[in-house]
């Protein structure tokens, strides 16, 4: 860690002490007997004079309601908005793990962050077989694993997956991809060893990861199996929300049948399984519970045995920003609206220059691999200054939310990217709620720096 | 921290290291040449037989792309579901800030968990005014918090809040309620000192505090401001949802209108301020954005110049579970559809025994303080088994989620409680990826018990 980015989580850390303290209606002379701090010092902790460390924590934790993670904020590696992490190092960190003490599968690490939960792995097939089975018995079948799993397949290269009982195997081709839910048992195999066969296995924990997580593993088995929702489709997902909020407001079905008009029988309908309403209905539900229509509403999932699965042959392109002289040709790639905030696109690169109107900006964390064999011209903007880099085939990168970027071509050979675009911790409910606040309010809650109120008075 | 629940907390700890390296394919000779760990003990670290501490946190933090929060779990101070403070306890924490020199309250704490971000207070107002102007010089005002604050008035209590440039003062009554925005000041006083005049200030962080918080913290003020989303009713709550979906795909307008079969003038308009679209037209869009129609709902809030006021007189009460015989008659207090899982009652307690159908159950976090003079029987089922526990006016009780609890008057006067429901970190979003994961998914999401793959193979 350089001095610039322990600084930078030192300042962060005396920001949510002091926070923390507030959230307590603690005062300085409160903070330092309950912490056992000599007087006057709580002021040169949350102004970053002093160091918050692990003692401190402990100490907090100990004698305040709340956790040593509570206290902690993540590290910044990625300063510049952008980090790349070029092929050599990604092959230097190669290590072949093996089933049943063969080789199976290399993996390389690609570019990661600790801001976001991409855990983005190449990963090169060693196992050949020579049938499209499920049942071959060559096939070593991982365990599942918790992270959401993004995979786009280069060369001959073989994807098992299965839910419940039964096994799948589909042969894919350069440019396929899939989208899989966690904990769902997979594998790969090549169809032969005569060309290279490998995957881009992105992996990301989203909303899993974190504080739900945490919680959870508090509260325990029984309660983390009854929270769970189905999604839309399902006989239970509108009824299970209503019943959800009525129980939540503590609301008899009279109630409600007072409050939005509906006869009893219908409230009743509504509540049982398979029930749809109207939008009228919707909102009059809405209305009753003081919630919005939208929490009445369940996502859709478009995944079928755990997996969305897109071939490059049916795949959605388009030229950017339109098809005259375009900067960019998409391709979609795979995705379930059940994460709407991921974004999986094949990106041939047709601009060689950055120009203005071919800049991204989205409020999503960016990942990026270099495919094919031309390098890219990476520009980007970040605290008001522009930066370029050049990416070679194999080099991939970590980008910030919002951190404009546009990509060029290096000269005649046109590149071809692999961008995947993931949700953060701030959420649309968090979103909406900085859109709430008071004057003044984000700055003081991304960085809190004062006592919450004047000791001098008004 | 008892030696159970340090255990629990090892525990907990040791599982979040198995499942930070399973997502970093980490096999345990992996992570121990990553972490500096002798061979063979990895597997010690993760099965709890050897400790996660600091220094390996650290380590962890240093060579792999996480933070050294993403290895803690949070301690359970609730192992019986549901925890008490009473009175007593409350009284001897109480501390006196001042306002230039004089005390302008007295503070107690009442009931908190480290599983929940409830930060309630008991607050006493030692300042007395003899008008009911927001210009009163002897008011002394906070710069507001980050928390959002549900306040229940007991007494004479005027209630003094700021939005933007402008103050005003609102003279509370027992009974009546209010729900406020983060950082907007505000102030309290009482109307006269011949009678109690207090408040329950019952703040909370919601989906504030935690890795949102942290993850902004890094990003910056910049970012922050722009990813602020306005509520339903702002002329830029349509447009602005679809035209953000829209740069998350990297889509034109054209591409838009082919997808949905939209005329692009039509296109326009929806992307332009003000607009409003059919449920037809949200069921396109949503369809050729890969998203729900929820999603292009943006949620609605009723509060004004910052806070819902909720007098008593106005409030809507009804009997549960029927009008014959009820155990409680609920009065509905202060809250904001923007907030749609936290609900704040008023619970007059009826029943004389603990039946059935007057179990209480909810998938939210749960607090309640005693109010009144009568003591309330509270019966709960945690793990298996059912308890009871007498709270005394002034005592007051944090209750997990999904754990049933059923309250009951102890003699002939009928207990009057306040109840304060809140999310946790548990939001819709990861209940339905709970309800979507493959089969034994949830148990080893909260705690990862396994390597992901079997190294002998199938």
């Amino acid at each position: 860690m350089s001095a610039t980015a322990a600084e930078g989580f030192g300042r962060r850390a005396a920001a949510l002490l002091r926070s923390a303290a507030n959230d307590l209606k603690r005062d300085d002379e409160n903070a330092e007997r309950d912490l056992g701090l000599e007087p006057g010092t709580f002021a040169d902790h949350t102004s970053g004079k002093r160091p918050v460390d692990w003692a401190l924590l402990r100490r907090a934790a100990e004698v305040w309601p709340l956790n040593e993670r509570d206290l902690l904020p993540v590290h910044d590696d990625c300063p510049a908005g952008l980090s790349v992490l070029r092929a050599a190092e990604s092959l230097a960190g190669s290590r072949v793990l093996a089933r049943g003490g063969e080789g199976y599968y290399e993996y390389r690490d690609t570019a990661m962050s600790r801001i976001a939960s991409y855990r983005p792995e190449w990963i090169r097939m060693l196992r050949v077989v020579e049938d499209n089975s499920a049942d071959n018995p060559r096939v070593q079948w991982n365990r599942g694993h918790l992270l959401y799993q993004f995979t786009y397949f280069v060369g001959p290269v073989n994807y098992y997956y299965r839910w419940g009982d039964t096994s799948y195997c589909v042969p894919m081709e350069t440019g396929d991809s899939v989208w899989g839910l966690p904990f769902a048992p997979h594998s790969f195999t090549a169809r032969t060893d005569s060309e290279p066969a490998y995957i881009l296995a992105l992996t990301y924990g989203g909303g899993l990861v974190g504080d739900a997580q945490r919680e959870l593993a508090v509260l325990g088995r029984r309660p983390a199996h009854d929270l769970a929702l189905p999604v839309a489709g399902s006989p239970s997902s509108l009824p299970g929300l209503i019943r959800s909020f009525m129980a939540a407001r503590c609301v008899t079905p009279a109630e409600i049948a007072d409050r939005t008009g509906l006869a009893a029988d219908r409230l009743t309908e509504l509540c049982s399984p398979g029930a749809t309403a109207t939008e009228t209905e919707l909102a009059l539900l809405a209305e009753a519970l003081g919630v919005s229509v939208r929490d009445l509403l369940a996502p859709r999932s478009t995944s079928h045995h755990g997996v969305s699965i897109q071939h490059g042959r049916d795949a959605r392109s388009w030229d950017y920003p339109g098809k005259d002289d375009p900067a960019y040709r998409f391709t979609q790639l795979a995705g379930d609206p059940l994460h709407p905030h991921t974004t999986a696109l094949q990106v041939d690169v047709r601009a060689t220059t950055a120009s203005d109107d071919a800049r991204l900006v989205t409020h999503q964390h960016q990942y990026l691999y270099v495919l094919g064999d031309a390098p890219v011209e990476v520009a980007w903007e970040h605290d008001g200054q522009r930066r370029t880099d050049v990416l070679e085939p194999g080099d991939s990168a970590y980008i910030e939310p919002l951190v404009p970027v546009t990509f060029s071509a290096t000269g005649d050979a046109l590149p071809r990217l692999l961008l995947l675009r993931i949700a953060g911790a701030v959420t649309p409910e968090v979103r909406h709620a900085l859109g709430s606040m008071a004057q003044g309010g984000i700055d003081r809650y991304i960085a809190e720096d004062r006592l919450w109120y004047s000791k001098e008075g008004n």
